[in-house]
Parts: structure tokens; sequence; C-alpha cells
């Protein structure tokens, strides 16, 4: 086994980039149909082998006339010339121009032989005795000259050019049905960890199934890239099947990747086939979450690991893996898509490496951008849509303070802030009027995170139920009431009647976190009832999302949650109504004119309809 | 037939945009395996139906603990507990942790009954009677809560997203295989005009045949704006076979495009099928190139003529047309692309109607954009690519001024000024150079074009030959020599040997226009000898590029062409010195900083190999 300890020093982000630069991705060049060349790249010049147009063409429908019969003509003393014929587009002339006559001509015909311009239609009305000319013309006025377009012998397109319907235009002209173009790098993705389940197949959570998050993503980024992805068979545990793919995948690709195993044994599969055929170059990038990242050469492939939680993951990819598909690929980097913002809340960290920070941002009322930290902990899948861009923090860097001045890397030019972020209470009704407008974010975190991210002036909207209230000043745009309860299996087995049934102990409770309106809704119940909290079972086993609690009911892994009826009739599960909460939609008043915040306030004045088929629901 | 005079009066551009925008082109959403999906735009919003995780999990490698085992722990004292066994990632744990105990644990492995948190590998030590604890840990700490990334029932994605790598990270951890997508809007593009012929194909110049561009540029700017392009085979003159294709393609695909014939009877058969399956909603835009805009229905489709120039067709497709293929397809409007800049030269228009006019840009020396007009002629294919974007001039608008303010729409967001702007004489050692830079763009137009643009301030590079000098003080970069003659049948079978040859009258020439250094190095060459212009025949034809005097001398359409050695040796010709001329690499000194300058520079230090199987060419 190659001795790992000579990469104990972690390589620095310029090195990595340098070593993956030298990685040799570039496929041969290959010729493509013009109808599918859109996106690829010119591998070398196009010069014109033909002239465009390749005769004297009419660019106006009118009359072909030798332009010194026109000579003298205006509207008051026209030229009138007998019209000898007529010639179309596609056709070849059958008669010549004479001095003294003219030909009929289309847009886009040939120049009939004698002739040397066309008088515009415009410029001519029908006389007696032929067609009457109201203006002189010049040798060739609204003619298009053979090869004035591009001539044979040109250079036309250059090599590097990136194919758009305007270039394919071009090409068509020339008559160019193959097209030379860079290869499109071969990507092998290979994917590694005993937990890892194909999506889309079912999930054994007691043995730590997990659904394979990289693979889709990372060949997504790859095609996005410009490369072309492989996913290979998930090899399971089985690590000569593991082996055995990584020299199929390094045979068939021009790179091949792998996202981190947990496992120390998949490590060490990578080793032996990258020892078998080639070099480890470095392991470990002086930068997070790049620590875990892995560069070698496998034959004639390269090989880059990654890291295994999907955010470091793509973060990896896109910082280090994605430049060199591009280059391979002969696409241009894109223009670094960044915008400043300040910092909502103070940042620390400090641990003497550079830090890639997933942020999230947020437009204030003023046009300005917020950047928040995206901290779902590591190994979070929503991090990947809940951020929008990261943040280098530097190595020396230990402390960034609320409202500095930085600067957002966007995971790509196209994204924007959300329309209205919002934040608060999980609740069915407004997860329908979220669907209403476009680009919005919800973090589902509670009421009470609603009112405390609202303190650091972050949300545009902030959701929230029980009895709480906002130290901030907000505007109420909707609300609505819901049935609140205690969800209990079909029919209700264990007869559970109120909250005194709960301090028997006999029953187990799914409760929810204390950042819940409803939460605080059933400790004030309970307080109100005199029930003990402390006699609940599993009073203290709390989950976030508003469903959670039934699902637990439902899946026979509790006797009672605590839930709405709305989820009760959604799983087909018993309900005990323990009364209503009313669920606010509160507004940051210096927000309030957001676009996003418009849309949303408008698809919440149909709360009623919202609520339509939403048993516990009532508008207000 | 329908009565045209109906449309006599153009549709103003908002209304076109509104007609266009009333026609539905959304098809049926549709359901696509993850790995197809990105890029895709979301039918319908995605609940989670699973927790993720779907279980406990450890976030690092470590001990799985309770945590009250541990309060107390610190460097100076440890807590030690005995270590009873290890659970890896992807299996089942076999153990649970009693109090007092900890088991191994490997990052995203499931939590073992009894245990509550994990004390990262860091903070411990191998001890002799167990695991020594460095540091106390809380509940929860290094557990990722089942369903706390996402949890069954939550809102996971909203109708409309933008599957990109992120987005389709997210469907992976749910487990969505297939996904809801709006479905992709089918374009028919049908192909009209006699004279098109596919490219790949030869050509009759004679008949007027041109290969057909509309089609391949049109089908890939369907395809940028997120439809599906469906090219039918072109009808040719039959009539009844375009009709034939017209109704077919209305029943294939969501709408119908073709491009202009500037055959009437071509229209006849688009009225025709209009009247006979739909309506017919307008023909004409008030929009300079929209005149011959034609909007209808045909049954189930929709149906758009385009005009029949290619930067017409385009334009008026970005314009109107694209905007409803993304909105069939939900995708997002792409961010407005515009850059403002100041114009190079007055431009002069006064027809009443709003002017889309095709504008190139270059960057001068301080970082300004300038623009200028690009008008090389209705119908000009190359203006596909030489120009950046078009400024809009209103109907009121007859004359911009030069160093006016303008702002340009870009074609796309992608656009970006070329790295250098060279003009003038169409060399082949210089085309060469050009391979080397990365977006370089260069007007072929001629020595003095070049220099006449100088004074415009526009390029930042000419290309000089024969005797002429700029007004302009300039910087040469680069300078060689090349020798010029006639070109002549292989073999010289005329036995032309010099310039009075030509006056005799029995061999014709073909000329280079007045623009081109070669040109004026012939007439001096004329001059010193004597030899009267007028006795030659074939001096007033005159080409604009290098090569095709000697292309017609080639297919036998003269005698005599003006030419280069390199030229005549490129196509296996004969050649007779007349002579070398200096040609010249002149820099704008304002430009001489730019990058694109720079590159093209280095490049041409390498002068020597770049002239190095070109005959007749020689290093400066």
């Amino acid at each position: 086994m190659t001795d790992r300890k000579e990469f104990r020093d972690l390589a620095s982000p310029a090195e990595a980039h340098e070593v993956v630069a030298s990685l040799d991705l570039a496929p041969e060049p290959e010729r493509v149909p013009l109808d599918e060349c859109r996106g690829r790249v010119l591998a070398e010049r196009v010069d014109a082998d033909i002239d465009v147009p390749g005769f004297d063409r009419a660019s106006m429908d009118g009359y072909a006339v030798r332009a010194r019969d026109t000579f003298g003509a205006d509207e008051s003393d026209p030229v009138v010339l007998p019209r000898t014929g007529v010639v179309h587009a596609g056709e070849e002339p059958t008669i010549d121009v004479e001095a003294g006559e003219c030909v009929e001509i289309s847009t886009g015909a040939v120049m009939p032989d004698g002739a040397d311009a066309v008088v515009p239609v415009e410029r001519t009305h029908e006389a007696d005795d032929g067609i009457a000319f109201e203006a002189a013309v010049a040798p060739g006025d609204s003619v298009m000259a053979a090869g004035a377009d591009v001539a044979a012998g040109e250079r036309a397109l250059g090599p590097g050019t990136e194919l758009t319907p305007r270039e394919i235009g071009l090409l068509s002209a020339l008559g160019v049905a193959e097209v030379p173009v860079r290869g499109t790098p071969t990507v092998g993705v290979v994917s590694t960890g005993d937990e890892l389940v194909r999506p889309g197949e079912a999930l054994d959570h007691r043995a730590g199934e997990i659904h394979d998050v990289n693979s889709y993503t990372i060949a997504a980024a790859v095609e996005e890239a410009g490369g072309e992805a492989v996913l290979y068979p998930h090899a399971g545990d089985d690590y000569d099947e593991l082996a055995r793919q990584l020299r199929t995948a390094a045979d068939e690709c021009d790179l091949v990747l792998s996202s981190g195993s947990t496992s120390a044994s998949a490590v060490d599969v990578v080793y032996r086939v990258i020892e078998e055929r080639g070099d480890l170059l470095f392991h470990g990038v002086a930068i997070k979450p790049g620590k875990p990242m892995l560069v070698g050469r496998l034959g004639g492939s390269a090989y880059v690991g990654l890291p295994g939680y999907p955010v470091s993951a793509l973060t990896i990819f896109r910082t280090f893996v994605a430049p060199a598909i591009r280059e391979a690929a002969g696409r241009r980097e894109p223009e670094r898509a960044t915008v400043t913002g300040r910092l909502a809340t103070g940042e620390r960290y400090g641990q003497g490496r550079t830090r890639l920070m997933p942020v999230g941002l947020v437009t204030d009322g003023t046009g300005e951008t917020l950047v928040y930290h995206v901290d779902k902990g590591s190994g979070a899948t929503t991090s990947l849509v809940e951020a929008d861009g990261v943040v280098e923090m530097d190595a020396d860097t230990d402390y960034l303070a609320a409202d500095e001045a930085v600067t957002v890397e966007l995971f790509s030019p196209d994204v924007r802030p959300p329309a209205a972020l919002c934040v608060g209470e999980d609740d069915p009704l407004f997860a329908r009027a979220l669907d209403a407008a476009r680009n919005p974010r919800y973090l589902a975190e509670g009421t009470r995170s609603g009112f405390r991210r609202l303190r650091d002036g972050l949300p545009d909207v902030v959701v929230a139920s029980g009895p709480g209230e906002p130290d901030e000043a907000t505007e109420e745009i909707a609300a609505w009431t819901r049935e609140w309860g205690l969800i209990v299996p079909e029919g209700n087995p264990a007869g559970v009647t109120d909250l005194a049934d709960l301090a028997t102990g006999d029953r187990s409770i799914v409760n929810r976190t204390t950042a819940s309106g409803l939460r605080a809704s059933f400790d004030a119940a309970l307080e109100k009832s005199g029930v003990d909290p402390q006699d609940i079972r599993g009073y203290e086993r709390t989950v976030r999302a508003h469903e959670s609690p039934a699902r637990a009911v439902a899946r026979g892994d509790a006797d009672v949650g605590l839930g709405l009826r709305a989820s009760a009739a959604t799983l087909g599960l018993g309900f005990v109504s323990l009364g209503t909460e009313r669920v606010r939609v509160l507004v940051n008043p210096d927000r309030r004119e957001k676009a996003g915040v418009e849309t949303l306030a408008a698809a919440l004045d149909g709360v009623a309809g919202l609520a339509d088929d939403l048993p516990g629901y009532e508008a207000q």
C-alpha cells in the first residue's frame, strides 16, 4: 500500500489547481453533424470553401437593369424600359439584360447577364410601354456580389469558437455539414460506500442506508461543465468489484471521479488501483471542505476523489475539477459571478485553512444584499438548494463581524437571491401559497427561529403560530387557524381522549422541538390542564417537522404524535382535537414592497381557496 | 385566399408580443429519469416522502456515547469508557450503548440504541482500559437526527424550479427516480424556398441555389430557448408537398416556424393552410427587420413565419418567439444582457418604424465600449457572427450622432466584445496569427478600409499592405513581405510573362477592389511600367477577397487573376511574379496594452514560423 504519510502536508489550493490542470483530460477532436454541434467548440479553423453568395444576387424585389440606362431618371421624369422577362429566386436566368431593357427580378435571384444593378419595385411603376423608373441607380446597387458576404479562401471561424445559433448560421451558409469540434471529455463517476442505494430503490434505515446523492449531483455538474458523465453501477461492499470498476472506468474515460467513502477499505481500494496503474499526486487540500480530496493518475486517465458530503463534493468539484473539464472541452471559463453584500450575523472560524463557507442571500428593502451562513450541519443535502454561493474566508481570518462586507462567489451566474425569504412555522397552507411565488425560499425552522432571525434583520416574511410574539414591528398580511391535537392510530385503539390520558405514562408520544409554535401551544395547553410534562412518556422526544410525529405513529413507532388534523387526514390516522391556533404571516415592513412579497401576499389573498381541502383549516 | 389587405396596418411590437404570448405552446408535463432532468423545470411541487437522513446518523468518526457519561471530562482529566463494539456506515448496529460504555462509530453510521452523542476521534485517545474522552459533549452533538435535513411531509422543491446539479442532489436524497417536469415544446422548422439546398450538398450557383441557413440557425436557437426542434425535409418547389409538411408539422408540434420565402407562391401556400386550419392573427410588425413576420394558428399548433434573411430571422425569433418558447418550457427569462457604449460613427435611419440595428462592440484603451453598426448588406450571414447585439432605434429617431451613448442588447449574456478588433488587408499569414488569439475579430475589408476605420477610432489593429500610410500614429508590431503577381492556369498556357502582356486585350483579368493594398501595389506597378489600365480587359472586374481572382482562374472564368504566390500554390495554379509588398500589423497606440493585442503580438513574434510553408512569404 502506498505510504499515505507522504501526504501529511496538505496541498495549498494553488498547488491543487496546478496539479489538476496538469492532468490532460482532452479527448481527440471529432466531427459532428451540423444539427448537433450547438454548444460544442471548434477544434480547428474553418475557412470558406465556397463564395457566399455563390453568384451576384438581387437583394431587393424589382428590376435588373444596366445602371447607366437609369441615369437622369427621377419621379417627375422617369425613364421607361421594356420588361423582357422575369427571374425568380432558385432558377437560372433564361434571358440577358440588353441595353435599354429590364428584367423583373425577385430578392435572392441570380442577376441576369448584362445587368449590373437592381431598381427596387417601390421606385418604379408600370407604364404603357414598359416599366417606368423613378430613380437612377449606380452599378452594384441592390446587388450582393458573389463572395461579398464571405469569399472562398477566407478565414470564417477560428479554432476555439463556441458554436451558438449564430456560428451555426455561418457554417450552414458555407455548406459545412460535418463540423470539426473538440471532443467531449468522458468522466466516469464511480460510486463507493456500502450505505448507498440508487434513488427509486427502498432504503433500509436500520442498516443506515441512504440514497446515492453525489453520483447524480456530480454527473449533472460534469455535464454542465461540458463533459459527458458515465455512471458506473454501484459496487456496494464488494471491494474487488470496486477495483474492477475503477480499472474499467480508467480505461473508458478521460477522468474518473469518486466521492469519499467513509469506509477505510474503499479508500484502500482506490490507493491499490492507483498504485497499480498510476501515481498518487496529492491527498488533501488546505481548504474546508477539501481535506479529503485525492488526485492521481490511473493509466491513461486521471482520478479525483471528492469529499463525501454533497455540498463539500460539489464545492470541491466546482472549485478544482470543473475548470479542468471546461478547459478539456474548450469551453470558456464562465464570467466569475460574484455579488457583494454584508454579513447578517458574525461568523467565527479558526482552523488555519481557507474556508469556503456556504451562504444564502436576501435582498433588503433598499436593494442591498444580505449574506447569511447556511449551517444545516455536515452532510445536509438541503444546503445544496438553500445556499446561493460561498464566501471564501482566509486561513488567517478567524472572525467576520456582522455587517462586514463580503464577496460571494455564486454557484452559477444564473443564481439570483430568492424573491422572498421566509422563515418560521412549517405549515401546509403556507406551503401551498409558496407554490404561487416564483423562486421563494422557505426555512421551516419553527416560529421561534423566525422571530430570532427577524432580530438579525434577515427574513422578508415570518410565519408564526402559537402564543409567541416577535420583538420587532411586523405587518400581518394573512392569517388562518389550524386545528391541532393528538394524532393516534386509525380508530384510536388506545382510546385517547384528552391530555390527562397522556399523563398515565402508558402511551408514548412524539413531541415537536421548542422552536415550533405548535409546541408552544401544546405546552400552554398542558399548563392550563395541569398535566405535568414529566409524566408524559416521550415528551422529550422532539422532532423538527410538522408531519414527523404523525409519521412516527403511522409506522407504529409511537402511540401518539403532536400534530395537525390535516396531517392525520393526509396519513389516514385518528385525531383527538385539542383546539385551534392562529397562524400569521408577518412581513418585515422594510420588505413589504419587494416583488416576491407582493406575489406571496396576492397568493395569500386567496387563503380561503388555499384552505379548501385542508381539514381543520379556516381562513380569517 | 385570405384577404391580405386586412393586415395592411402593421402590428406594433407590443401587439406582436401580446399575440405571440397568447399562443399556447405549453405541452403536457412529463416524468423523466433523474439522470436526464438537468435543465428541465419542475412541473409540480416535490414534497419529501421520506426522512433524510432516515435514521439518527453519526456525523463524525469517533465514539457513540451517552452524553452524560462524558460530563466533566477534559484533557487533564479524561473520562475512560470501555469500547464494546464498532458500527460502520451501511450496517445495522449489533450492539447497544449501555451506561458507562462506548461504541466506535464511523461517519454516516446508524447511532446504536442508547447512545445520544458522538465524541470525535480527535478528542479521544486509547487508554489501557478503554477509550479516554478529553471533552464533554451534549446530547445530539455530532449526530444528525432522522429528518433533520428534510423530513417526510415537508415541501422540498416548488413548481417552476429549474433543475441544476444542486436540485438534482436534493431529489437524489429524497429518492426521486422519476422527476415530474414541464414538457419540452416541440417546434417544427419547415423550410420554404426553391433556392435552398441542405448544407453538405453541392450548389448550382447558376440556378441561384444557396444553402439553407435559417433552418439550422433557428433550430439551434429553439433548443437554446428550451424547445425541441424538428427539422422537416425541404419541400423544394413542390407546393403541395409544402402544404402537406405544414399540416404534418402542425399535427406533430406545438409551434411551426418557417422563414420567409421570397416566392409569392410559397406565401400563398402558408395562407392556404392557415385559412384551412386556423386563423391568421397578424402579418407584419412595425419593426425593422420584422415587416414580413406572420403569426397564426394551425389547428392545435401555432405558426410564426419569420423573415428570410438570417440576421432578420434570428432577430425576430429572439425578440418575439424565444420568450414564448421559454415560457412554455417554464424557463426563466435570462437576465437581459445589455451594455452601454458610445457610437463610433453617426447612423442615419428614418423609415418611421422601430429599428433593431445590428452592432459590433470594441473596448477602447480606457475600458469604455465603442459600438459600431454592422452593415454588410441585407442577407449577409457573416453579420451573424460579426455583430454582438442590437441597438434599438426609436421610430422617431432618424439620426444617432457619433459619440452618442447607446444601449446594446447583447445576443446573449455570454457575448463579450472581441479580445482584439482587427481591420484591413486579407492575408493568409495574419489569418494564422489570429488562430492563436482567443475571440479575435477580423474584418477583412482591405487596407484602405482599415485606415478609414482607424480615423473613426474603431480598430485595435490594422493590417496594411501596399504603398498607403495611415493618417494616425500607429505602432508596428510585426511585418513581413509577400510575393504577388499574376495568377494563371497551371503551366501558364497563354504564356503570360509581364504586365505588358495584359495590355494586348486578349487575356481577361480579375482585379481586386480599390480598398485592397494589393490593388494599390498593382496600380503602382502599372503606372511604373506605363501600361494603361484601360487596355486591360477585366481591369474593372474587382473582387474583395484575396483568393477570389485565383479561384476565378481555377474555374476557367478568367485568364489571369491578381494575387499572391501563396494562393497560386494553394490552388495548384501558375504564377508570374511582379514583386513583393510589405504587410504591416499596426496597432492603435491606445490599445497596445489590451490583453487580446498582447496575445496577437506574442503570436506574431513567431512570424517566421507562421510563414513557414507559405510560398513567397518572408518574415522581416
